[in-house]
């Protein structure tokens, strides 16, 4: 597959000005008396993400004209109840790295990463309210009950070996895709958009998340760039069942099918047994499987946008859910 | 000073219908199919707390003559703020006790706890969303956030013995007055009153909420009820430095100053510790001190009814301040 990165340049460029207003309002928006508020926030925020979110609600408000400047504001509230979720996401995995630095928690310990991530959920919501979109509001808040509900699930989930399908996409839909497709939504409707625009670059979003999530899985095994933004097998040493092992165990005879539930159930895992995992992932073909299952949700994300006119954003999109399974950062 | 509990009596009486509807949509809310949501939320919501903060917020609807619902799903969203702060205050302190009962994070671990908590906080936020009121969302997203800054800045002085007076209130105005004051001037928003009753309003449940946390710090050290909601001691082994503690040092000379130090600075504080403490908070009046100033603050909120006419609820939400800082629960 060819490894095009550059899929995304376009999307960057086009949305470079409106992104720098989103960037001057988070950092006014982390401001704070509490010195440890703005320095968390900071340090995360300022860690390298892609900022994918608030770019697609960007995107997704010029796609539909937007005639305001409210969904700046809703770019920078999508992109801190993300921060938020980071920040809790690392004290329940007890992570040690995040974005290829030392996370939040392990300088500042995890009562200052809880607080500190309820603090970003709380200006997320005045900023919302700020852009005076109730119908905006609605969505949103309904994503940040959804993304919690994915991560209670995963929790529950998080010891047992036998992750169905089924199980892994209601996680990942929960707790990744439904902020993709609340992102995309609200653009729509910040610009009063008809009501089919906005249903439609909601499943945009959705699809696109979940195209990001099962390319995110397969490159924890599979990436060889030093900037994926998070450590080689990260998953794998957190005991993650994502959807390369379910494929794999699906696969799997008898015997290997032991050796997976040996490997995943250890307290701790190797270098060594990353290895091991890797080669069996790779060699099984459920690397592969699990890119070419991204790669059809991109295209159903991409199908999405036929009602909307050609023009250079559109296209930029459509080259982002290329990028979404075409890419190895 | 006479303990008179039936002070609230008439407040839960005339709120009683209301606060039926308030508990049947609390209910409903924490309802989700992964199970692991209602089941802490029900935990934690029916260990009986003394519910003031919905109870205000329906006092303070009725005070304005509120010809509508939406203040039973405001009242609702205010507990769920409140219930999500309570799970992650408890991780963050690492309290084992809440409410006389064993904490949620004992029996279901930290994330559990923070998960839940944030799943609460979405939906406090769908409900508000529910109420279609963006003067009441503004209200309770600024709660919200200056909420969390309080307890941040509780967390970054936990370790100083010597608080000021003024970083007290800074720190219970900001993670405690902040929600009674929000949830008493909701009321009078959903109730279209006017702007000078929501001000008032939003005083009254400022002052109130002082009120109620320094005489909870009080009763700490004070109360004889097996009743208290939490256990006697709890600020102490946890090495909060409450009012009373910050009168007492203010008070000392130079070798009981040096006895505070050493008794807070320990890692873990015993029985014995307690006992000595306690004897000393209450033969320095610091104890008393700490009672007079909450009554205080309890007169100040009444001033600030003076706006409405006397009828029933406003008698009893005086007989409420009254309560304050006058109960042994």
């Amino acid at each position: 597959m060819n490894k095009n990165n550059i899929g995304i340049k376009q999307l960057i460029s086009l949305t470079e000005e409106d992104m720098e207003k989103v960037n001057s309002l988070i950092i006014q928006k982390t401001m704070s008396n509490t010195e440890m508020i703005p320095k968390i926030s900071q340090y995360l925020i300022s860690s390298g993400g892609k900022r994918l979110r608030p770019m697609l609600t960007i995107a997704s408000s010029r796609l539909c004209n937007c005639d305001n400047e409210h969904y700046i504001t809703l770019a920078a509230s999508v992109e801190f109840m993300h921060t938020a979720t980071l920040l809790h996401d690392d004290v329940v995995d007890d992570s040690r790295m995040r974005r290829g630095k030392i996370s939040a928690r392990m300088l500042w310990g995890n009562e200052a990463s809880v607080l500190v991530g309820d603090y970003l959920l709380g200006e997320a919501f005045k900023m919302m309210v700020n852009a005076r979109s109730l119908d905006a509001l609605e969505v949103l808040s309904n994503a940040a009950a959804i993304i919690a509900e994915g991560e209670v699930m995963q929790l529950v989930y998080s010891n047992q070996l036998l992750l169905t399908k089924e199980q892994y996409f209601k996680i990942i839909d929960h707790k990744t895709a439904k902020l993709f497709s609340a992102a995309a939504e609200i653009g729509a409707i910040i610009s009063n958009a008809p009501k089919e625009y906005a249903e439609q670059l909601r499943d945009f979003g959705e699809f696109l998340g979940i195209a990001f999530q099962l390319t995110d899985d397969a490159l924890d095994y599979s990436s060889d760039s030093s900037d994926i933004g998070k450590d080689l097998g990260d998953d794998f040493y957190e005991g993650k069942i994502t959807y390369p092992i379910i494929v794999a165990i699906e696969k799997a005879e008898a015997e290997e099918r032991t050796k997976w539930e040996k490997l995943m159930q250890k307290k701790q895992r190797d270098e060594n047994d990353f290895q091991f995992a890797r080669n069996m992932l790779v060699t099984s073909g459920a690397i592969k499987e699990t890119l070419i299952e991204a790669e059809k949700y991109a295209h159903k994300a991409i199908k999405c946008l036929d009602c909307f006119h050609d023009n250079d954003i559109k296209k930029a999109m459509i080259d982002g859910a290329h990028f979404s399974y075409n890419r190895d950062i």
